[in-house]
């Protein structure tokens, strides 16, 4: 697979650059503005970039067979939650009361939530939501494979569709969401494949597990890498070995925002692994993201390292959904308002 | 001088908490934001705490006698720029084309900037501009006291008397902003003498001064510091032996707020500095503040450890203005937001 992605107006950038240099202000005292101001110059092309008035999440809602408490997986549980819990979150993102979904409407973004792999019944929601499903629920990663051959490739295609949707509607900005009882634990798997970490240095609390629940995910995550093996040096097989429909479509989601130059703001652990995996498979996309925020989960933070990506805001979240990428939207609509209002040194009376 | 300052209501905030565990989310998933919303609700005594529809910042504007290059002052220059840009800083305030004008825009804030002590002529402004004037400049605290006795308690009167105004006219937030060249080296050393560190600890760059420029800066605070001795005890005392018209102000500010029950965001390293003398001058005062950003300037954050706080947002920011504070609005909108919207864990199919 190979993908055309537009290269960041590097001209651009120097001309925010020295035009930001220019304000009224001593050189550099808008810190992290002035770094996010040029960044979305290049990214727009423009000096100053366009206003971003049309930003979405879409939040990808799934189930992972480590979450159930089933014969085939010797460890489970790995959340403080039950997995019914994914399907009756879907409909709270429908009723707009999601953590997301108030964060959301606080900076005048839309939610979308999609069920990639929800391992429920909803039959009764729209169809819409339903549209992209790739199948209930995925392998239980310390047993079995998480899918099917041919659904990462299926899921990976179902995102990168998203995002043209959303951008063909006139999206500035795109945010990964997630939501799926377990996910913490399949995204630290991939974390850990993806930059040969052990076990026990990527596994965080996720939804609030004790020290006796993170151990079961620890060895959840030692017997998936194991199981693994060498599958884990290519992206659609890693994604089939210990991943999950939702990670795949996020991937796709990321690396189609790229593809179509649009910015990303990726949220926590779970858009942080999937964006590793999505530059194995597209490793120019990178360049199109940003990281909105710092989860608790410690793998977010290894993945973030190694895109090297500083997270723009540290507020202790550990939600999933989106919900920290949103707050960081009047971070960088701030940075692009100074480059666009603040007068000039040189006015000065 | 006693004042009679609110309580926060800690039934609202334990009411809070007991809501915050049953929103649809993990336990402390939100986690700054939680401890924000319960903030917020103890400010406020009700659960969900009122929208921050109409919040305020003053920035008050002043010179100091250590930004001149005169004979009184043996050491300077301890700025990057000359003391003229602050009387032109005033104009730019009032054309809306600071930085702080700018990012107070886009969370809908408002921006009233105030001649405390500029040293410039500044006749052609507003006269409400400049109705709370209390001298022009200050003295150069290496070598002669800043203010004229009597010129702190005025300072801090008028300070007082604009909180008064701002919260009479409908402020449910008040933000300290800070114009004046110089006046890093003077927060610089009030954060010193009420804390009792080295010159050498507390001294930044300020508006991006080089090495020499900050060894200039150290003595000046070293001079300073043996100079006032033993006033340093008093906060007065200390305000006038080394502090300036804007630190009294500023301190005024913040204690009115505090007694008329207003929360209040500090910004950088000049309210972190007003807010210990304020402090000193009215312990339970700071029961009222939060701390908007981290600023680079070392003596914030021994200013911030000092009073307990910890900055919502690190954006790396030295402009001063309460350009970072205005920043951490939509984070407290946020926390509201969540607790006034989001659905309930027992109310999950």
């Amino acid at each position: 697979m190979t993908f055309d992605i537009p290269a960041p107006d590097e001209r651009a950038r120097g001309e925010a650059r020295e035009r930001l240099d220019g304000l009224v202000k001593p050189l550099g005292a808008l810190g992290r503005l002035e770094e996010l101001a040029a960044w979305l110059c290049a990214a727009h092309g423009t000096v100053p970039p366009r206003p971003l008035d049309d930003v979405r999440v879409v939040v990808f809602a799934g189930d992972h067979g480590v979450s159930a408490a089933s014969p085939v997986s010797a460890v489970s549980p790995v959340s403080a939650y039950p997995r019914e819990v994914t399907a009756a979150m879907v409909r709270v993102f429908l009723s707009g009361a999601s953590g997301v979904n108030v964060l959301a409407r606080q900076v005048g973004a839309r939610v979308r939530v999609l069920d990639v792999a929800v391992d429920g019944d909803l039959t009764d929601v729209p169809p819409e939501v339903t549209a992209h499903k790739v199948r209930r629920g995925s392998g239980a990663i310390d047993v079995a494979d998480a899918l099917e051959p041919g659904e990462a490739e299926r899921g990976f295609a179902a995102g990168r569709a998203v995002a043209d949707e959303e951008i063909d509607g006139g999206a500035d900005l795109l945010i990964p969401g997630d939501m799926g009882i377990g996910n913490t634990t399949v995204a630290s798997a991939l974390v850990a494949a993806c930059l040969g970490l052990p076990a026990e240095d990527v596994v965080g609390a996720g939804t609030g597990v004790d020290e006796r629940g993170r151990a079961r995910k620890v060895a959840v995550v030692e017997a998936a890498l194991a199981r693994a093996g060498s599958r884990a040096r290519e992206p659609f097989a890693l994604l089939t070995a210990l991943g999950s429909a939702c990670a795949a479509a996020t991937a796709g989601f990321l690396v189609q925002a790229a593809v179509r130059g649009v910015p990303v703001l990726l949220d926590g652990v779970f858009s942080g692994a999937a964006a590793l995996v999505a530059r194995e498979i597209a490793p120019e996309a990178a360049r199109w993201w940003l990281a909105g925020h710092r989860s608790t989960e410690p793998s977010q933070a290894f993945a973030l390292k190694a895109l090297g990506l500083e997270p723009i805001l540290d507020l202790g979240l550990r939600l999933g959904e989106g919900s920290g990428a949103v707050q960081a939207v009047p971070v960088l609509r701030a940075a692009r308002a100074t480059l666009a209002e603040m007068g000039r040194l040189a006015d000065l009376a």
